[in-house]
């Protein structure tokens, strides 16, 4: 565990050149420390004022001119003392400025130490800390919504108070065993049974949308199959179109090693191998499942085409599909009718048909891509789970709460309850950090960022 | 030209993912413009204060907790009223806000645009606005304290002291052409000359600089001349040993595009054509001038290399470096000898002699090549131009100067004297930009990156 009473410092921008680089610098004495390289005065200087100034390193040589931000204790994210130095964005300038307060005796802040100190001091908690990281890191609006909507409080103010409730009977049953001769019961079982329900329930509903959140956040990935000449390719190009200038101006998205990406109602869709329908492989491709089995264990939904000008072609596909919703139950399976134009089947309802190169019912497609992966959810307002580590205390809360429920129904010893109360609190506090290890968070925030 | 009427924004920050990123916005109406989408209250805040809160888009959807730093009219760096938006790094949120503030009427600001606001509105002149760019793009610490001198006014002040005293003579000497039959002289000639000589010597100061003022810039370009064998390459490993890992540090810098850099005291040198070095192709190397001059045609500093082991090789090397000074009189030439524990022959003086392989007198090498470029001047307190464009000023004014001069000297006509010192005027109000046109402004900020 770091030292919680040093001086922190890190570039807080991202790395290269432009105009405006930030220096942060947070803890007990930032401010006079910073003061020291500094032509104003900030040890008189209110929170959240700005000075203008220029910096000298320690041997008086001047480093730049600057705009210092000064906050005081318990008023910035940190909830320390905290100073942001704005400074001329050169890797140069931005170098001699850290060097000059490292050797003033701050030291590197760690991956994520900002953070990690707002959480200790009680800005945040666990679990809207690690939505800092992950509204960094989003790339598309439900994504990002995701993560503010857990920045804000998300989920973590209901779950505490559902644990609180849980304590509160906890801490009665464990009551009763001190009197156990006396064969009291301060905890009203009935109310008790309610209680586990109604957070039983809450807790499924989260860990329901956990497979939504986690899609989201890393992209829902899409297969196209299908037999050679149905049009996959001409689809991928029509998909593709317009979002590709919107994907690529996104910094960090690298073609050639992620899929093909597009950004459909603020959900980002990663369509996988398309370099095999790009390179018209598909060709060669075989017509059954086998040799798009890879492609299907890897996505979340897949899209069956037909080729409505075949005759019989639909019957088939049909039928194909059926073998997949069979051997992949957690697929989602649509069957896409190409060709509409020529077509020589009747489509039943559940086919949706397009023609890929007219362009004809692209937008019904995109349309029911989303609704198959968001369902009846309101990605703007319903709290989602995206993240696997609140996913699994989530489930393991649910477990210890079942034992209990179990244990209720049956009329067990308050002793067992008592212990599966207390596992369900563990889990359900780790989530929010009311229950942590020095272990969790350095794993937890040695996913950040320096500076963050 | 651009409306200057407009309010203008951009993100100031580096791209890409980080901790934070500042957007920018600047003119008339920014505060009240942001305050339409942040949760506080801007319109009523002070100049310098910094406000928490949440930012939200014109649909009403919050886009981050951002913090927001407000200044007034007057006080800012532009001179305009401006806001600065500090957000999450995301490129998705800096995407978001942009979006946001440009939908509720402000518009993309164009390269170098806040600090092409800054000069129009005179809180910068014209060179000290290039020193801005400068100052972002300097690399090492000569660079940037010559970028630095000039952002705090540097030759500005001599400068407009002298110009104001030409135009008092100039206005001085126009007089005396309204009352031409009446024989005065309201421009005492002997004042005038003292003038236009101590104009002319401060200038040609100036002028003199630029060699060293573009080198330092640039990097200085130093050649590694000599025979098969001299030890070249075992010379560049050990030049570059330790400096290395530092300049890789910087960003941006690309080892394959570019030569190989080395700092030494500050200043940064281009080694030129190491490839060849490096990939022993020196073997295959000439002895002759003719297969060096390439590289000594772009150099500053030539080192001709001598092999001390061989019998009489100084002697030739020191003939061929005789030639090198006669073809290239502006080069600075140093001929070092190598392998000085096997020395046969006995060094002059002028000659510096090390052991590549042993890494003796290396430091004295780097100090004799510092020396060679820098001459008696002191970086840190000499003023050094190092902008191309004042430099032709310069030379621009010391011509008109020097006809003005002459015409002193041979008792020209006022009208005559009157127009070379009004040309003189002219060339130096460019560099400040006392003078300027909308194409030399146009010009001078689109070298500028968008967000300063």
């Amino acid at each position: 565990m770091q030292n919680t009473a040093d001086i922190i410092c890190a570039i807080a921008t991202p790395n290269g050149t432009g105009a405006i680089a930030v220096i942060r610098a947070s803890g007990k004495g930032s401010i006079e420390l910073v003061d020291q390289l500094f032509s104003g005065n900030l040890t008189e200087a209110q929170s959240h004022t700005l000075h203008f100034g220029t910096l000298k390193n320690e041997r008086n040589e001047l480093i730049d001119e600057v705009l210092i931000s000064v906050f005081h204790e318990g008023k910035s994210f940190t909830g320390e003392e905290s100073v942001e130095i704005s400074c001329h964005a050169s890797p140069f300038i931005q170098k001699e400025i850290l060097s000059a307060i490292y050797k003033n005796g701050a030291r590197v802040a760690n991956a994520g130490e900002f953070t990690m100190r707002a959480f200790m001091n009680g800005k945040l908690d666990l679990s809207q800390a690690e939505a800092v990281s992950d509204l960094i890191a989003s790339e598309s609006k439900a994504s990002h919504n995701i993560a503010l909507k857990q920045l804000r409080g998300g989920f973590s103010n209901k779950l505490k108070e559902l644990r609180e409730k849980l304590i509160h009977f906890a801490s009665m049953v464990e009551l009763e065993l001190d009197f156990a001769e006396e064969d009291v019961e301060f905890a009203d079982r009935t109310e008790l049974k309610n209680l586990v329900d109604e957070v039983i329930a809450y807790i499924t509903t989260l860990a329901n949308s956990f497979e939504l959140g986690n899609a989201i956040k890393k992209g829902v990935p899409v297969a196209i199959v299908g037999a050679p000449n149905t049009g996959k390719s001409t689809l991928l190009n029509n998909l593709l179109g317009e979002d590709r200038a919107i994907v690529s101006n996104i910094a960090g998205t690298t073609r050639d090693v992620i899929e093909e990406t597009i950004n459909i109602e603020g959900v980002l869709f990663r369509l996988i191998d398309t370099a095999g329908i790009r390179d018209n492989a598909e060709e060669i491709e075989a017509l059954g499942i086998q040799r798009s089995k890879e492609k299907i264990v890897q996505s979340s939904v897949v899209l069956c085409m037909s080729d409505l000008s075949v005759e019989n072609d639909l019957a088939r596909v049909n039928s194909w599909a059926e073998e997949i919703r069979n051997e992949f139950p957690d697929k989602k399976v649509l069957i896409v009718g190409n060709k509409m134009d020529l077509s020589k089947d009747e489509a039943s309802e559940d086919v949706l048909v397009i023609s890929a190169k007219e362009g004809s019912n692209i937008d019904a497609l995109k349309k029911r891509i989303v609704e198959l992966v968001v369902g009846d959810r309101d990605l703007d307002q319903d709290i989602i789970v995206n993240n696997s580590r609140h996913y699994e205390a989530l489930l393991r809360t649910r477990d210890a709460l079942t034992k209990a429920q179990n244990g209720l129904v049956s009329g067990v010893t308050g002793d067992f309850l008592a212990m599966d109360i207390r596992q369900a609190m563990f889990h359900l506090g780790s989530i929010t950090g009311d229950i942590s290890t020095d272990d969790l968070l350095g794993n937890i925030f040695s996913k950040f960022c320096i500076g963050k």
